[in-house]
Formats: C-alpha cells, structure tokens, sequence
C-alpha cells in the first residue's frame, strides 16, 4: 500500500486555515486542500492568500482551495479534517454525502452542541453524513489551540481521542511537529463533552469577570464548575482524567483566562448587566456555552448529576437571575466536603 | 463545655490580616487576637489599624494586636492560625514550644517547603514545637486566596484539610461566611504537596510569559504540570482529586494567571533572559517555586516518579539551559497517549 498522501481541510475558518498550514509544514510532499463554502470569498483565499478572518497570516501556495472536495478525494487522502462551527457542521455536511469512502477517518475540530437535538459534533456528522454507527472512524482534535497563536507557530499540545487507538495514534502522527505535540486518548466522549462543557464555565467565569469578584472567585469556579463537568462525564461513560488532561482543564484554562473568547466575554457582559438578548443582537457569532448550557442539564436530569454552577448559569441566560442573586445562591449552598 | 471563643493568629503578613478579620467577622463576639514579631510594627499597627503590607485594608478595633501569645492562651481558644511564610514558620514556633496546650488545633496557611530539609509547613511546625506525631490536630487551609481580594470581601473558597474529619468540619465552621465557603477533605498530605508544588508549575507559567508563548502553551504546561504533580501525589499517599480541586487546579490557575504572583514573575523574568541570582538579588521576598523545585525532584527520584516540567524548571534555575532550550526538550519528548 502506497503511503497515504493527501489531506483535506472543510471550512477556511481560523482553524481550518491553520491546521492546512500546519499538515502542509508536517507533510510537504503531500497534497493538502482546503475548502471553503462561499465561491468569492474562496476566489480571493486564491488569489491573496489571506483571510480576513486571521489576520497576519499567509497560506501557503501549495495548499489548494476549492469549493467541491470531490474531485480531491482519491486512495492517496489520509484523512478529512472538519472544521466547522458546529451549528453549520450539518448543513456543510449533509452536502458531501457519498463523498468520501467509509475508510477514511474524518478529523473533528469542533466543540459544542447543536441546537434543538443537542448532539455533539461527531454524532451531528454522522447523522449528516447518513452513515450507520461504526461505519467510520471519527477522531476528534481538542486541547487549548487559540488559532492566533497556532497561526505564528507558538507551542501547543491537542489530543487526538478516538475509541480505536491505531486510528488516533495515525492521527497523533499527522499532525505533530517541532511546535505541536500531540497526545492519544479513547476517551472520545470525554473529549466531546469537555470540549463543549468549557464553554458554560468560561460563561461563569466571565460574569465574574464582569462583576469585578476577581482571581480567587474566578478559580473557584473554574475548579467546582469542572468538578461537576466530570461527575456528568462518568455519568456518561467518560473517564474522569480526560477531563484533568490538555482536553479538559487545558483548554478551559485558556477559555476562562484569555481575554477575547467569545464565551468569556458574553459572561462578562452578562456580569456587567447586559442582558442575554441585547449582547446576542450585537455578537455575529454564535454563543456556543448558551445552546450548551441547555443540553448539559438536560443530561444532568437524565442522569441525575448535581451541577449548580450550570443551574447558575442557565438562571442568568435564561431566568432573568441577576449575577449577583446567582453568585450568592452558589455561596450560600450547605457546606460540604469538596466532592469531585 | 463553654463553646469556644477566641481565636489567635500568628503573622501579621497579609493572610494573618484578613483572616483575623474574617474571624471577627464571623465570630463578632469572640476575641480574636493577631500576633507579629516586630514590636515597633505592631505598636504602629495597634495605632493605626492600618498596615504596609496591605493598602486598603483596615484592621478592626476589636481584634488585638500582641507581640506574645503566651497570656492569651485559656480554654477558650478555639485554634490557632499559623500564617507565616514558610521559610520563617521554625524560627517563629520555635519561640511558641509549651504555649500552646495539646487540645489546640493549629491551621496552617503556609505554602511552599523549608529550604535544607524539603519539609513542608506542618511537619516543620510539629518539629519546632518538639511534638510527637499524633500530639496535635494539624488543619491546613489552601485554595486560591490572593490577599487583596480577601481583604475586599470579595467571594472565594477554601479547602480545610485534616486527617481528623471532625477537626477539618469545626474549622470549616469557623471559617466560612457569607463571602467564604469552605469544603472539607482527609488528605492533608495532597493539600500540602499540592500547595507547594503549585509553585514550580507558576514558574513554567511564567517562563511562557516571558517568552511570549501565549495561552495554549500556558494552558498545556499548566495541565501537563498538574498530571506530573498528580503522579508524586499518588506515589506519596495523596488521593488524585485533591489535585484536581480548589487547592489543586483552583489554586494553580490564579498562581498561573495572576500578573502579581511572585513566582510566575520570576518565571517571567528568567523567560525574558534574566539570570535567577540576578532576579533574586532584586526582590526581598523567598520565590518558593526555588526551593519546591529541588525538593520536588528529591521525591520524584526517591519514588521513581517522571517530571518532566520540574526537571525543565530544575535546569532553567540550576543549569544554565536556555528556556528556548528547555521548551524544544519538552517538545521533542517521545509521542504518546495522555497519561493523567
């Protein structure tokens, strides 16, 4: 069998553009595609090698751009990467149906829940693609990678989770390099939900940010809101040492302390008074911890979990709870054992 | 029996100001009773209620300000607090041998490891007052309590740890407010590992600072550090959930993201290019991630342990390596599945 040599990247978001830059560095004899969804925005990707979404990046010329992956896909694709937001991870792939051969993994990049069914993206991708379970391998690539800096080659770790370990060990080797280190777990569900979880806490942790309460406050949350986060991954089968990995606590490190997310900031806006609806008609970009916030505690009835910084959480968005009522029923809980 | 009714605290540092405070506070009609060791700075404490260690802080009339303990030790008391900085907890309580009657819990708020023996604050406490183990309950309470924003009342938790469950809940009691909230655990060795060994990793936090790594790599030598901190903790005895609560994870990522943190500043500073005997001929205060370093990777080769980021640390303080150096080596390591 010849070596696998070609890649595909869908979507020309930020990550998609920096993960075709960097399995183009990985793999510089291998033909590396990116696609993109609008045909003028992808024309001038082409022409510039710029993105207005990634500012002070270059893609490289030997990385194709196109708007169909068909005419990419042959025995040489080692795998396709998805990297999509996951509220348009089913209407971008619903269009590829029939596309790709069930034997080549697709390499998930997103981390949320869709709204209405609350599925996670590989279960959206399955879904989209008509596929029955265990047709094809889907890994998913989580850990802190703020695209900015993944795009000037600073540091970074991500773990590459899959239930079938040779497929994440050929995924680890993909896209490891000089700058990126790359770690394997089968925990797949773990990743998933931690990767979508982060979101509801980085919420927490901005409204606490907007009230001014500080580092101690903060960190606080980070810790409880993670420890309720495991007791509903093992609820679910997840292993609680994902959740202490790159994939958990990494990731939702840089979420809660970085101050341009997007779900950090929407907190710190509640925190300051603004209301949910008013931040949201300003924001062109999807809030991803308010869908998730939404499906965690309907997973949390389910599987009756405790989980009171995402019931505070949920009493902002959705309540009208003002931040401070909802901090002061956090604090003024029974005292208790610390129980992770 | 009287319910118990005072309180003292040694070390009028910042946590011994805002804890008797927080005392009082809770306690509004016990006697609560600060002790410094400089008489001309608690004469000017007395008087002034104010304190240079912290701006904006007011210590209450009520609390009393003394330079010996000795005559306010009866039956009342209820602990004592030992807020000392580490390096100076033998020579303060070596001074205090007989004071205090065995019954009388001492809680710890020390963090770090003596420098020479590698003990950490409640051995070295025991040792000083020349008891045998098992003579006195020892609590330590940790968790991420930047001073300043305790002393603005601002929300924030702690974890009380005793061997004793019932010592660790009446000091939770004693403790908690409506500000304050306080859990409880049985594994005072992973507080106290945990609260020193938060340190090395503020280091490595602050060498990424200073190189201007950004937050991915931050956030990945944060949760990296924390597996290789989990692995000593259980290889000592330590249960792997402290690590992953208020005193573990909580308490690290405000050691790591805190601009005014000492040892992330003096990370910094060496990952900008300054030498450590350069850095700590500048500062007046101990930088306790030194001294935890060496005696961290004393424990990890006497339980054949594998530090990788501790070891970078180790040769960035010791060895002259270049941190650009030390980040390709952890870089480089070997592939391989996330190991918590």
């Amino acid at each position: 069998m010849p070596e696998k040599s070609s890649y595909i990247v869908v979507g020309d978001g930020q990550m998609g553009l920096v993960l075709a830059s960097l399995l183009h560095e990985v793999h510089p004899d291998a033909r590396v595609v990116l696609w993109g969804h609008v045909p003028s925005e992808i024309k001038e990707l082409r022409a510039t090698r710029r993105s207005p979404r990634l500012a002070d990046y270059e893609l490289p010329e030997a990385i194709e751009v196109v708007t169909d992956i068909g005419p990419c896909v042959d025995a040489s694709l080692a795998c396709v990467v998805s990297a999509v937001p996951t509220q348009f991870v089913r209407g971008v792939w619903e269009t590829m149906r029939g596309v790709l051969p069930p034997s080549v993994p697709i390499v998930s990049v997103s981390k949320g829940v869709e709204i209405g069914t609350g599925l996670f993206p590989t279960s959206i991708l399955a879904q989209s693609l008509d596929e029955a379970a265990g047709t094809r391998e889907y890994v998913t690539l989580s850990g802190p990678t703020i695209a900015t800096e993944l795009a000037a080659r600073k540091p970074a770790t991500m773990l590459a989770a899959c239930i079938d370990v040779a497929t994440a060990q050929r995924v680890q080797q993909m896209f490891s390099s000089s700058w990126m280190r790359v770690y394997t777990t089968t925990d797949h569900a773990g990743v998933e939900l931690a990767g979508a979880a982060k979101n509801v806490i980085a919420l927490a942790a901005g409204i606490v940010d907007g009230m001014d309460l500080g580092f101690n406050a903060k960190s606080s949350l980070l810790s409880r809101g993670l420890a309720e986060v495991v007791r509903l991954g093992e609820a679910l089968g997840a292993r609680a040492e994902t959740f202490f990995g790159i994939a958990g606590v990494g990731d939702l490190a840089t979420t809660c302390f970085c101050p341009q997310g997007r779900n950090r900031s929407c907190g710190e806006a509640l925190g300051r008074g603004q209301s949910l609806d008013d931040f949201l008609e300003h924001t062109i970009w999807v809030v991803e911890g308010v869908p998730t916030t939404r499906a965690l505690l309907v997973l949390a009835r389910e599987h009756n979990v405790e989980m009171p910084i995402t019931e505070a959480v949920a009493s902002v968005l959705f309540e009208g709870v003002s931040p401070g009522e909802a901090i002061a029923t956090l604090m003024g809980r029974p005292l208790r054992s610390e129980v992770i």
